[in-house]
């Protein structure tokens, strides 16, 4: 790190939108020492997604015990002129000792229920907003647009091949991760391979091709130096690629592994697929696989499956990476409880439920029926279990190192439980059941009298919210 | 930089698709020395947008010049089990020697126009694609959309609020950047302004008001922590919260900052603006400032400054940040010249133009007329300027320093230099005119004669490229 270029990698403190840092410093000068509660959650689920998948928890938990302020961070905060120094001292001092739960990455998750909640002195809480924010949402919305290509995919491998569109080099790599919990056998970027242990894949390029002398060449000379690789067949004319395939094929010396596959990376998927199979079938190159690619997403993989395209496996680029119909998801960070006393916002169309809370999900026969949002001190309802388990315990990390394959696992495992209507590319009828318990109505009920009063005793009107 | 982290601000030499690995391998083990130049370009413009404005060049030669493999990520592409020790010796030793010519950053840039060009041994040519896709895409894509942010501001300010919703940290760090260089006056992301020298802006959240008894006295508390603050008023109601600043400001002691502005983040902005400017006005509050937050992009601001909204300034987040109407940019990177052989791709649809280039941008009378794309050995049309300039010279930057702000002042002047109807939201029915020089037109003929012979020889079809 640099002075010149901390960077989100740099010290992490500063990632924050200013007003986390002045409303801090609002705090401290108060003297606000509680304990605040903030929940992490979607209002409403991006259209058409049936579902999300939690995922980011791991860097959540990694920013948050890291969260520093060192001389570099503090001498630019003291040159904005805003600061007072007592505050300045405070942050120089400052650890996160906050208490964080969160939904496991790869399970499964709705509007309305908290993602993650923290509990931390105000200050605290308050500064890691924006942080907790970018990380948890978009590492959600990734691994949930990758389960819908999972679902669509119907056992058939995919594969991240996003990392050259997706938004920076750090989005790529976190990109590749998210991708791989929500059901992505691997990712071509090889930094994120190496970081997270991911099974990394590659093919050729269409310039590897048109380096050589021709089509027959560059493959010869590709195989020569990674028997078994996949040769990308559509730099001149696909069908005419898989022939050539066939020539190199039959003259591999013997003993030569063969490729392994072709790639398609342009035109009618569907049609050239069939007749790629079948030049490669008459040519004696039955275990040749098909490996697929260009512009796809899960829709389009749907049709493919559905048209039962001869196709084994899928390379999902942008669409996935970027989650391109969907490209942020609309995650919020609300006090909900501080010193004990549940706090709620009173703005039309954004109730939020106050207090701390647990998210039951009642599963019965492998399968989920209902999730209940409860007040965390409730009794569990029948045949439930918990989502929100701890993290973060007064600052220290409780959360088992991650395992990406547990989490791929249980979003399987969580995607496969849901009633078969939401398992479905498009949007279910009948949304998947949320409900809030009794005992947190009231609880709300009571929070809202409170504010409503407050709200009339000012002259506001009444609360329009509705959740 | 830990073993278990490499990471994208780790060493660079990673942040590849495995492809660009297996092919620089291929590459060293068939003995491929010679130069090879790669057009990094987008093929058609997003539709809708009718320009773009090249951003990120800084980035990209900063990771080339940086490009190297320690052995933490040699021993990682050992383990893969498919390099040569050959070619990891060679990895080992490898630096980027090539050269690199750019738009520079905040100049206006047209579909099939190099943004930047690579010149260099085949192998690194090779290596740096995915990284250099990333991040001129990522930051172009971002600058492109805030020049429309600031199209339909017409000169009031704006200021980058994405940062919690961008794709993970790094994405919001250079969004804030890049933004800058589009037209936004600032960010709201600490970080950012921290290594960038860029202005960070703030207001204060709901929940600060929530954590407080009344909206009065968070105003109080805030407006003594920072006197001279933007306080948010809509945490409960919007015309409400604009009186409860009018008696706030009456109660303030004599000789203290008024509050420069109040922020407006929910509900109709038009009306409420205006609601909120009488009551400020009648309040003997005209000096208080409104800025509008919230859903914003190019084409709501554009509206709101059209029915003459009283907004001062505009907060606007996601939409900028992620481009959320096109969130990727279809940049390419293609072979156009080896060992001084000119390229070219036949697929239908794609073709490239062959050769060495250098883009010409004619003007007159202060106005852009049209471009035209030359082989770089031709000479420049009357009134015209060179768009690509040296960035990197034999590995060695040659790139100034950056400077957002004369980047910010290009971006300004070039787009005001654009016919009328290009600086419109709408997309332009006349798109800019970019030509392509008879001299380059005979090499594109000469190329795809070869190239067409060699497919036609193999058996292919008759080559379908349209530019």
């Amino acid at each position: 790190m640099s002075p010149l270029h901390p960077g989100p990698q740099g010290a992490v403190g500063l990632f924050a939108d200013l007003y986390e840092l002045t409303m801090a410093a609002a705090f401290h000068a108060e003297g606000v020492r509680g304990q605040a509660t903030f929940d992490l959650f979607v209002r409403s689920l991006p259209e058409g997604r049936n579902f999300l998948v939690a995922c980011g928890v791991e860097q959540a938990v990694t920013g948050l015990t890291e969260w520093i302020y060192t001389p570099v961070e503090l001498g630019y905060l003291e040159s904005l002129g805003l600061f007072e120094s007592a505050f300045l001292d405070e942050l120089a001092r400052l650890r996160f000792t906050g208490t964080v739960r969160a939904v496991p990455e790869g399970d499964v998750v709705f509007a309305g229920e908290p993602i993650l909640t923290v509990t931390a002195p105000m200050v605290e809480a308050q500064l890691v907003e924006t942080y907790l924010l970018n990380v948890i949402g978009f590492q959600t919305m990734v691994a949930s647009k990758a389960a819908r290509v999972a679902l669509a995919a119907q056992g058939r491998p995919f594969v991240d091949f996003s990392a050259r569109r997706d938004h920076g080099a750090d989005a790529a790599f976190y990109a590749a991760r998210a991708a791989y919990v929500g059901g992505a056998s691997g990712t071509s970027l090889v930094s994120a391979g190496c970081a997270f242990g991911l099974p990394v894949v590659g093919t050729m390029a269409h310039s590897y091709v048109m380096a050589h002398d021709d089509e027959r060449s560059a493959f010869q000379a590709f195989l020569q130096a990674f028997p078994g690789a996949v040769l990308l067949i559509d730099t001149y004319d696909t069908v005419e690629g898989a022939r050539r395939v066939v020539e190199v094929v039959r003259e591999l010396p013997p003993g030569t592994p063969r490729p392994s596959g072709v790639r398609l990376d342009s035109g009618d998927l569907s049609v050239l697929s069939r007749q790629v199979r079948a030049v490669l079938d008459e040519g004696g190159c039955p275990d040749v696989q098909i490996l697929a690619s260009g512009d796809l997403d899960e829709h389009r993989v749907d049709e493919l499956v559905r048209e039962g395209a001869p196709i084994d496996s899928f390379g999902v680029g942008t669409r996935m990476g970027t989650s391109a119909d969907h490209p942020y998801l609309g995650v919020v960070y609300k006090l909900v409880e501080e010193n004990g006393e549940p706090k709620v916002k009173l703005a039309p169309g954004k109730r939020t439920l106050p207090g701390r809370k647990q998210v039951h999900r009642v599963e019965e026969g492998g399968e989920a029926r209902r999730d209940v949002v409860c007040r965390v001190d409730e009794p569990a309802p029948p045949h439930s279990r918990p989502l929100l388990a701890p993290v973060i315990d007064h600052g220290r990390r409780v959360l088992p190192p991650a395992d990406l394959n547990a989490a791929r696992a249980r979003r399987e495992a969580a995607v496969a439980s849901l009633p078969a209507e939401l398992r479905d590319l498009t949007p279910a009828e009948q949304p998947y059941p949320v409900e809030v318990s009794p005992a947190l109505e009231a609880l709300a009920a009571l929070a809202e009298g409170r504010a409503d009063t407050r709200s009339q005793a000012l002259g506001g009107g009444a609360p329009a919210g509705s959740f």
